[in-house]
């Protein structure tokens, strides 16, 4: 078997359990996003924030995946919200299995949205299909502004990008515009935002496209 | 063939590459660095400063990887260095083969530091061996103080570790105790330097760090 049967054979097995994960919300009109960036874009924080401002009205829970550490289970769960901790012992990016894996055993109560925090890294969770409704790219702006044309693949396959940190704008080199137009070119579809969980810069809409995407789910279940 | 099979088949593979490139460079005393870090940490930046710095005394050269896009081999030959780049088409890490395959097209003249500029990517990385002396992890403050616990084989492995981007700190939240504390608990010989590109503050110490190895290199050669 060649090095390349291999991969196909992975990538065969992650398509039937995300079949599974997206069968199984696809029935209750639970809304599944998958967040992937660099390590230290701000995914966490970006989660603490949004349960912060929706966790009164929706019902909100969390898997983070990580190499090493309980840590951003233990920040989303302190933040209010159930919380489930994969650990991937050095694999660089989650899997629909291990997704399954954490929703039998975390037994979560019904949900509106499931928030899953990819392993911080801007490549390897591109090809790995948990199950999600939408993938959502962050970007901070101290990463620099010429970050989707060099890892293009991500910003393809997300619906949406998420600028984080605008509140360092005035102290780094980031012109918003040059990631507009990259991301336009590579994702004529996809939405952008810029926010900053500091000031609280953009997480109203970012908050609005939640609840907009969760309620086309449910109305097109209907 | 089993999946764990190929992958050892891979890293075996690229050992032996790997020891052709460290001969090679073994024989002349040319130190070689590999630089691992995030996307957007600083490496390419750090680097031109480095040839801003040194390229008046040093023969330098520089090999940047990335998964598209030649723009930081151009930033480095605008610096004014010869440099090459290697397109991975999506690879999440260089590997040692890659490295061969750009120094025979490259066929740089004899130098005194070979720059190796890896994927942005804190995590794949770290188990290729690309023939160098020592692998260099850097860290922006603006990507948080727990990175080394959360990814801790790069942090064991990197004889030296840049924390980059300190003019960022009145701005954000890092410890750089706290990341010491972590570094010298996964890596107790290790050393740690604080920079900033655009300050300058640091850059005499990494850029004697590099000095200081490069003798060290040839003196062990006598």
């Amino acid at each position: 078997m060649t090095e390349i049967d291999v991969k196909q054979r992975i990538l065969a097995a992650n398509e039937a359990a995300a079949a599974e994960v997206r069968a199984r919300y696809r029935g209750d009109g639970t809304l599944v996003i998958n967040l992937i960036s660099s390590p230290g874009s701000g995914k966490t924080t970006l989660l603490e924030k949004t349960v912060a401002r929706l966790g009164g009205r929706l019902r909100l829970a969390a898997i983070e995946g990580d190499i090493a550490t309980e840590r951003d289970a233990d920040r989303l769960r302190a933040a209010g919200i159930p919380a489930r901790q994969i650990l991937t012992g050095g694999a660089c990016h989650l899997d629909a299995r291990q997704v399954q894996g954490a929703l039998a055993d975390a037994a979560f109560p019904p949900l509106d949205v499931l928030l899953i925090e990819n392993v911080g890294n801007l490549i390897c969770p591109t090809s790995y299909d948990l199950g999600e409704d939408l993938k959502v790219a962050l970007l901070s702006v101290a990463e620099g502004d010429d970050k989707p044309f060099k890892y293009p693949a991500i910003f393809s396959r997300a619906r949406v990008t998420v600028i984080t940190k605008v509140d360092l704008l005035p102290h780094v080199e980031f012109d918003i515009a040059a990631v507009k137009e990259q991301v336009s070119v590579l994702n004529p579809a996809g939405r952008l935002l810029a926010t900053s969980a500091r000031s609280g810069e953009g997480m109203a809409e970012w908050c609005g496209l939640l609840e907009e995407l969760l309620a086309a789910k449910r109305a097109a279940r209907t």
